[in-house]
């Protein structure tokens, strides 16, 4: 029923991609809230496993991305999951401060399809000069 | 605040990555619960939208998948949104049968990390031979 062996070691059961790279979701506990999206690669489930707060893999910056390390919004990680075929990760985070996004809103997911245009539906809670000083 | 330029059209406003797709999160419409990942092309999201069902691209069958056309588990688009840089999808759905998986299951997402395993933690609703017929 399931593509994953039970017997393999959990981080070789996942299916990483060609540059060694796995999505994560990240959903609020509680609120059920899909905050954000990014990706991982071993260094940074490994790590995140370790001290139970996210590190995903920035493919701009090409490094390890401490989630909250410049804004303070760490996400302490509650349980982590993944599908049927284990090539995507979702994790129950605990969101410091409230905020995940970078523009200061709450999620990063603020732009709703309203007929043919993407409209930002949700308010700014802080604004980001507040948080990157 | 936003990196989509609200004046490009919709769906050019996007991200689209090297091979034409973007991620989708579908997530169910009340429950909240983070129902599958998959990708989309330009051809799946226009339908997506046009239609009000949600239409994939399946990445190893190579063509558009219907999401609902063999196992009648159609998802029904009420929202769709996209993160602060345009390159993530959410969908906010109505599952049709309440059963998202392929193994039968309300979600994909059914494996828990339990110290140093991944366990499937939620029930079968319905025998995927029932399904798949």
């Amino acid at each position: 029923m399931s593509d994953l062996d039970p017997l393999h070691p959990w981080l070789d059961a996942l299916r990483w991609d060609a540059d060694g790279l796995i999505p994560a979701i990240a959903q609020e506990s509680g609120s059920g809230r899909v905050m954000m999206f990014a990706w991982m690669n071993r260094e940074a489930l490994t790590e995140t496993v370790k001290s139970g707060n996210a590190v995903y893999w920035s493919r701009s910056r090409r490094r390890l991305w401490r989630k909250g390390e410049e804004s303070g919004h760490f996400q302490k990680v509650r349980s982590l999951r993944t599908d049927c075929d284990g090539d995507v990760l979702l994790l129950e985070i605990v969101q410091e401060g409230g905020i995940a996004c970078h523009t200061g809103r709450t999620s990063c997911f603020f732009h709703e399809l309203h007929n043919d245009r993407w409209e930002a539906v949700d308010p700014v809670i802080k604004n980001p000069k507040e948080i990157y000083k």
